[in-house]
């Protein structure tokens, strides 16, 4: 497995990329062209992902269910913008039990469709509002150019579609899940994303407004990382989701979806690895830690097993891994663990024991400095302390890099200049055109409007010059 | 919802069942023939059965990944019995990204063939082995006849999937795992499973052995709850699944697989249902108590609720719900709670405050019989005590009632009168002629033969008199 040196990210960024969702045994290619298998490293830290957000989406009200797979086509031509954007992505089931369907069944791209339809036959009156549900689904749809988890022909997601009585319920709903984004991403992840608003041309196909929390990667590309969609009436017009209000008229219903998927791996993956691989932040990790024993003889090695054991006790609280392979050098497996991005490796040889101490050994600092020996004694707190740290540090370093990739364009030709390497902030006059132009000359794309309050005032638009009230970022972007 | 009664089970079982399935929440029919909505109430429920059952896969060393949906066409036709099996049931993709693919897919109804061209990958040698894996997942298979959680056109499961370098190794993997799935059937949902081996006719198609656990539903046909299957290496020759051993020579692996989908639900709902509606097992029950305040004024509210703050600080450790709707009466809601089936209820008035009191009624004790009223001191404890009375009581009732359903036959006379209503047990040559024809006249299936090591001899085919060393199961079946 790790035989041969990785590509560096200065060399290949792709590459390395690459290299290390396979290597780390994240992921592999299927025999069906962008599909992937996530193999059971990588399944484990969805898993993990999973489980935080859940959590929040519980804790804000909201409960699970499980709608199909199959749409019927005629689903998708309801609404008018949604069906221009899906229908391009689209895999049709043509056959079902050896014989040809009567209506063509599409493989669900997302689920808004099929959602409404239901919610519609459900929702009668004000008391059954607001139906708050989320689903952990796969999603099938057809791309052209695919990379492992970035963007692949079947992915995982979770999709929440909310519905309620007011306008303003559904849009603090699309802002509160974005907030429940940004918390996990921030916190879970560290990875210090920006919330913000996409323009019209990025926006989700059927939403008055999509907001989204943008991530910048360690090429300073950025990467959409999850979205949180106004529907206002769209979908509830489209089809006939209604309730009767309080005063007995029929009113159709505001919407919202809110999606997050095992993208979110690539960012986590670009967001903090380096040169020798993965680097997973503590609160996700499958592993949090690693245990290596060492040892020369058998002797040696029953003296440091044992006292492993004693270790070991103190580690209940956390997700660590012994590896006691008998075949393989501590060196092969430091480079290993490394490679598989494991927040903290515990070292452990006869000269540990005789200390009553084990030598931790920190992923995000390499070398001697991420060294530290540490008593046994209250080993579980100062491990948890240890972990905290990395969280923290892995987060801060992030936002350091991020920040210091960020600049404000006050000219079309700085826009250009910043954005070759970076995040140019600009006035934008909100043009669809100007937009274009920028994207077709310089490849950068709009990221977000940022909700930051601080961020008002007017400005002239970097490309045309017209008074402008927006800021956006720019940049390219997978 | 509770307006009109519900069908009693003797007036027509499967009426019963289907409006407890919509009338209780669990699901509702999709837009597409056979497909299923599962609703957050009995999504919640499965998600309680995921959990128990992947603790035990994580407890036996299994791990979890996710395979691709769609397979490509030619990987059915690898193995000749598998495709004989699954191809009247397949649903296929021809169109996809708007242009006709040059090779079909198939939405996967089961992964044998894919994990196997994945395994062909991944396995290189004896060190590689055992493989370990177990996804949950979707899959659809194409039925005729569909009812909601017993078959539907997609349904959800998990499917563990093995390799191995020895048969013998894959035999303990099948029998291992065919007891993990009868212990949480037993456990966790107080169905009392019979685990045996599937008849030739009835096993999975490119299995060598099928292992099953089978249930008897309240109307006493059986209904197959999970499979184990011993594959021995006919899917490893397929899919060329080879390792090195540790002589460096090249061998086929054995594998194995094993799946329990959401048809367990099914199980649940008539094992323990009543006429009053589902009766859902403590240890699984989204809600394993539900408090209903009783009171007639505000004034007496007030006092109610706050005594019931002062209650439900003692439920922390449990799944409850305080069903506080202003609007509808106490009668109401003990309804509606009755046919969701929660174990037990908690009525609490203005009476159970004055007495430091709350009146504990049990699900499964329908009237005066199953109240109880209950002092609130160390309440959490006393509530645990009567949740496990009720799990037990559950599973002795289901098994008594299933022994009272299983005859021995000594003739095919008494064979086709015992399953009219009930399970015979009895003496088969082993012939799939035997089994046919009984299965013509009867309409009755084998089910399993019993792996219940006091049922060893010879006697009599039940059918042909010819000399038999089976003892196997027929009842008619879900």
């Amino acid at each position: 497995m790790a035989e041969d040196k990785l590509t560096s990210r200065s060399e290949n960024y792709s590459d390395w990329y690459n290299q290390v969702v396979l290597r780390a045994d994240l992921a592999d290619y299927a025999p069906v062209r962008g599909c992937m298998v996530v193999k059971p490293y990588g399944w484990a830290l969805w898993e993990n992902i999973q489980r935080e957000l859940d959590r929040r989406f519980k804790e804000t009200g909201h409960v699970n269910a499980a709608f199909p797979l199959l749409i019927p086509k005629s689903f998708f031509e309801k609404e008018k913008e949604h069906v221009e954007g899906f229908a391009p992505e689209l895999a049709v089931v043509t056959i079902g039990g050896g014989e040809e369907l009567e209506e063509p069944l599409i493989i669900r791209p997302t689920s808004e469709t099929i959602i409404g339809y239901m919610y519609s036959k459900w929702i009668k009156s004000y008391r059954d509002l607001p139906v708050l549900i989320n689903q952990w689904a796969n999603v099938v749809r057809w791309e052209m150019r695919t990379r492992l988890f970035l963007r692949t022909l079947e992915f995982y997601w979770q999709e929440g579609h909310t519905a309620h009585a007011t306008a303003e319920e559904a849009q603090e709903e699309t802002l509160r899940m974005l907030d429940v984004y940004a918390d996990f991403a921030i916190n879970e992840a560290a990875v210090p994303v920006i919330k913000g608003r996409k323009s019209e041309t990025e926006k989700f196909a059927g939403a008055i407004n999509t907001y989204s929390i943008e991530a910048m990667m360690g090429d300073t590309k950025a990467l959409q990382a999850g979205t949180s969609h106004y529907l206002g009436q769209n979908f509830a017009k489209a089809f006939d989701i209604k309730y009767l209000d309080q005063n007995n008229t029929l009113q159709y219903c505001w919407t919202t979806s809110w999606g997050l998927s095992t993208r979110f791996i690539g960012a986590i993956i670009m967001t903090h690895g380096d040169d020798q691989g993965l680097i997973l932040p503590p609160r996700l990790a499958p592993y949090q830690i690693v245990i290596v024993p060492i040892y020369k003889n058998d002797q040696e090695r029953s003296v440091v097993m044992e006292y492993i054991e004693k270790v070991q006790s103190q580690l209940k609280g956390f997700r660590y891994r012994l590896d006691d392979r008998s075949e393989l050098t501590p060196g092969f497996k430091f480079n290993e663990w490394e490679l598989k991005g494991v927040p903290l490796r515990l070292e452990i040889g006869p000269k540990d024991v005789e200390k009553h101490a084990i030598m931790a050994a920190r992923r995000d600092i390499p070398g001697k400095a991420g060294k530290i020996s540490l008593s046994i004694e209250n080993l579980d707190l100062k491990i948890e302390n240890l972990l905290n740290e990395i969280q923290q540090s892995l987060l801060e370093k992030a936002t350091e890099f991020r920040d210091q990739n960020i600049h404000f364009a006050d000219s079309y030709d700085e826009l250009k200049q910043i954005v070759e390497n970076g995040w140019a902030e600009a006035w934008w006059c909100g043009s669809a055109e100007c937009e274009a132009k920028i994207k077709e000359e310089t490849k950068a794309t709009t990221r977000c409007m940022p909700l930051d309050e601080k961020i008002r005032g007017k400005g002239k638009c970097v490309y045309c010059g017209a008074e402008a009230e927006k800021r956006i970022y720019f940049s390219k972007a997978y």
